[in-house]
């Protein structure tokens, strides 16, 4: 896992090289086609990249998007109408027949469709009309990391191709993003140590952060067998806040930018409950300190907009030094296996 | 907390009775203006019931379903394209200032706008097209029961003017369900007290009642501190299902219909990895009683479609008996406000 999480900078690097090939093609091809909705569909690591394409797709071209519940389709085998919609798959192994079914029912039914995966012989990429293939290269952890990053630069590429303001060149200063980040590792283990007999968390962020907070507490759940919620910081005052004590850590995505007052308030108070609180931003030290524990502080300054992928690898550092803080082997959860093909 | 519970027989009935007058017109005039997309907006318990609504309508209609996330509008400002979509706002006090503002920007880009709401002179019900009324009288207690079944009765009479094949009768049955699983308080009263010194939980479920599994494990969040996950029984078995341990008591809401096969399975599954488990179900005691450590019996018999409602009754009512057992109030979770205005 530690190795996979090292090797994303080149990885990203590969996938954007090998992405932005024809993807000036793509965008033409989608300005005259512009769907009426993006739907996307994926289970797993790749639902919380989904969750980032949710709020990114919205966001930066106005399109409404919908996450897919797979099981309308593979359970009650309802029809949905998906006439002039995008309707975008997301599997590592592009072996999910969940996903696989909703997008063949998809294009029967006039949506256009698009598949992100690693496998370019997989059933998923022989489905999909339009691939973005993750080069991540071979993951071997079962805890996904590369793959993660790799998704969410495949969608930051999708809605450029949906016509998004996302200029190619702020994207290749992301690799060297999560390089600087990287450098993090030590005191992250240090931080880590301390949390060694943590049972429980929560996960708080907002907006294009949020995906990230699914994926960090999956991480703790998978790799440390830690309970770990995640909300948004709104959802999070509308009830489960209550359950704050000095017993439930909470971790917070806090870079600057829109989503940094609601984030503030939300550290406020669970300061004032007195909950263990790590925070991870770029905010000066001085300003993170008084409002948590431990302040994991990225070293790249960044627009909000490119913070996710380098925001998670602090995270992805983390469950893998409680693991081994904990005497877990991160690599071999107990119970799980790399692909889950059928649901 | 417990009088709510307890009055939600005739709460429903009250709500049906209400909302069914003028259904027909309404019915009559979504067949002629049948919208491309139904985009549901709330937060909390309410968003609960959204992710019901987001089920059933896909089912039930094959219109697609988003669930919106109001931060792209609130903290980015994002303009998104609602052109003949119909919005949805689910507010149980109608004053949550994000959602009003979502259903004012979806209006403005050619919207039809609806709300659910108790309060007929709140924001939200002034400004939608169509109300449904939720009559459930005033909910004291901050821990929402009688709204959440409110809402979802008033999603079943939304998805029945949208066409779905759902029958005024069969709604009609519901309060006599919930009236009949109302006796089973005293013997979750029992279960719950072995459950005493639960700090973690998980609740799985999956489709229809997947919305119930949030549900409940925000019950448990607000009355008892309990640190409740909830999943889909898909996404369970993709990662989450690795922290399972007998500390990890597992509550599954196990229907008989379209989701048994795959919550079957995971109740297998976690036994083998010694959980505890409770499951809320009407499959005999005999196939039942294998599988989990206490089984709740719901004694209606009811086609998979109408068990949400009748389900989340021995959950509440569980809650509210774990809160009783740890010593806790739970009409007034610590850190919480009945209406959480402003986000």
């Amino acid at each position: 896992m530690l190795d996979e999480i090292r090797q994303q900078p080149q990885a990203l690097e590969r996938t954007l090289t090998h992405q932005t090939r024809g993807i000036a093609g793509f965008r033409a091809f989608l300005a005259k086609r512009r769907p009426r909705l993006v739907v996307i569909v994926a289970r797993g690591t790749s639902d919380n990249a989904a969750q980032f394409g949710r709020y990114l797709i919205e966001i930066m071209t106005g399109i409404p998007v919908s996450l897919a519940a797979p099981s309308v389709h593979s359970i009650y085998g309802a029809s949905v109408d998906y006439k002039d919609a995008l309707v975008v798959g997301i599997s590592q192994s592009g072996e999910s027949s969940d996903i696989s079914a909703v997008l063949t029912q998809a294009h029967k039914s006039g949506a256009m469709t698009v598949g992100i995966t690693n496998e370019p012989g997989s059933t998923l990429a022989n489905l999909a009309q339009h691939v973005f293939l993750v080069k991540a290269g071979r993951e071997k952890s079962v805890a996904a990391t590369k793959t993660y990053t790799g998704q969410l630069m495949s969608l930051y590429l999708l809605a450029h191709a949906l016509g998004a303001r996302i200029r190619i060149e702020d994207l290749q200063a992301i690799p060297e993003a999560v390089h600087s980040t990287l450098s993090l590792e030590f005191g992250i283990l240090e931080i880590a140590g301390n949390y060694r007999d943590m049972r429980q968390a929560a996960v708080v962020a907002r907006g294009l952060n949020y995906a990230n907070a699914f994926e960090f507490a999956l991480k703790m759940m998978e790799t440390s067998y830690v309970v770990a919620e995640r909300f948004s910081a709104a959802d999070f005052l509308h009830g489960p806040i209550a359950m704050v004590d000095h017993n439930l850590p909470i971790f917070v995505f806090g870079p600057s930018g829109p989503a940094w007052a609601s984030l503030h308030e939300t550290l406020e108070k669970v300061q004032a409950m007195r909950a263990k609180t790590v925070i991870i931003t770029d905010r000066s030290n001085r300003e993170a300190a008084g409002l948590a524990e431990a302040v994991i502080r990225v070293p790249a300054r960044l627009k909000e907009l490119y913070t996710p992928i380098p925001y998670i690898i602090p995270a992805q550092l983390f469950a893998a030094a409680l693991a081994h803080a904990k005497g877990l082997d991160a690599d071999k959860p107990r119970g799980l296996h790399k692909v889950t093909t059928n649901l």
